[in-house]
């Protein structure tokens, strides 16, 4: 196999399997090239890939080495995504009144949801995290990017203990956003003790969803290690959970002007 | 640029935005080659991806001419992938009791989700869909990712209607799973009339979810031109709707035997 072809086959593999660590010896029995050929051809893959801003290819020396491809956004697709996310979330024809916006077709734009999976994956990548966790609905198809950038499990909590999820746990919180006492519940299957995870979101605002999700895991011992949402309001200031990572801030929403006003800095 | 930075280059790009069509001019500028050699980059690219078995390279003459990245699965992976989701489907440790499984580490990971979704892509590629729909919860990380693959919105239908939806159309059905009424909704914000629609669950018994999804799409007057599930029930043997393409087939629950049979052809 040429070296082109070489190339091409390395980042087909590893970007279809992203954070997932491979031995030397799979890509050198695969391709019939000596681990020198093979390094070679992975530095210049590691180019290509850093040069696309999508992440790199890290290398692990000794008996367990190898490689993997580690996912992140470089700083000009980060500016690039949040300029589009402001655009799009400013559009006036959003707002439904009560300051509700409406959101979901950017909350399933797979390519949007696509890029903020790569962000949070690089920001999260050193967490040593078991587990990403969101709870439904809007959030699922970006903290499901976020677990296949990371190869982790995706959990969903529930907000209604269903029969297909076997037995739960199940715990009440309070919802800023909707005024009112929620419910949230998780199958017991879903997770074991003593584990860390990522809670991944579509929006926050006061924190109360998150901090649910937090307390409903630390039934099982369960450590939450990071946060991150698409986007957080900046009202609020004071948030039920200490840190999180947003992707964009809502700023205001002016009924009366029809007017939004986001940010990201 | 070297041939073999190229190659990887153009297969990042393609990759990452499947079912996206790019011209030919784009990647000349990019790279700054002529068209000639393009195609040869193009032709080397086609043949990594399909040896990987994860579809083709696309190629349009013409005025309007260009080329895109068409997802789809070989024989081989597609074969890989049933005998791991049978294998999976199988474990008696999944029986939940009243003919009910376990199901959500399947349909919320992210390498099988990814796969089903590049099988169904491939399927559905000439139906010159618009969207992508799935009713919450359980097929929106697989909907998602046939989404992302055919380069479409993906639309989720809630259980519920919700303030953050807008207004909404709501309808009734019956689930024979659940042996009752149930109700789903849809915000009028997410789709428009006459438009074409692929859905996408993540299981099927008597078909009657797919058949409500169906019949508040054609409120909209949005016609179902194809239906993916990633596991069927064998029974009923009659099903609410005419047509689906299942991935894997679930045979029989004997939870006396403490067995689960589950197949392919």
């Amino acid at each position: 196999m040429k070296k082109n072809k070489r190339v091409g086959s390395l980042i087909t593999e590893l970007l279809s399997h992203p954070s997932k660590q491979y031995s030397y010896n799979q890509f050198c029995s695969k391709f019939d090239i000596a681990k020198s050929s093979l390094s070679e051809d992975i530095t210049t893959a590691g180019e290509i890939i850093a040069s696309e801003g999508i992440g790199r290819i890290e290398t692990i020396q000794g008996a367990n080495g190898g490689l993997r491809y580690v996912p992140a956004l470089s700083d000009d697709r980060l500016k690039q995504l949040q300029t589009t996310l402001v655009n799009k979330l400013s559009d006036p024809a959003r707002i439904l009144g009560g300051s509700f916006l409406y959101t979901s077709d950017i909350m399933f734009d797979g390519q949007l949801t696509r890029s903020m999976g790569t962000y949070f994956a690089g920001k999260f990548a050193n967490l040593n995290a078991d587990y990403v966790v969101t709870v439904e609905t809007k959030g699922i198809s970006l903290a499901a990017d976020v677990a296949f950038m990371m190869n982790l499990p995706l959990v969903v909590v529930r907000r209604e203990a269903k029969y297909s999820e076997g037995s739960t746990v199940s715990i009440n919180y309070f919802s800023g956003s909707y005024d009112r006492i929620q419910k949230m519940s998780i199958s017991k299957r879903a997770v074991s003790q003593n584990k860390r995870a990522i809670i991944i979101d579509d929006f926050m605002r006061g924190g109360g969803s998150l901090k649910g999700v937090s307390e409903i895991l630390s039934e099982f011992d369960i450590d939450v290690v990071g946060a991150g949402v698409a986007i957080a309001s900046r009202e609020p200031v004071k948030k039920k959970i200490a840190s999180y990572l947003p992707v964009i801030y809502l700023d205001s929403i002016d009924e009366d002007a029809n007017l939004i006003k986001a940010s990201f800095e």
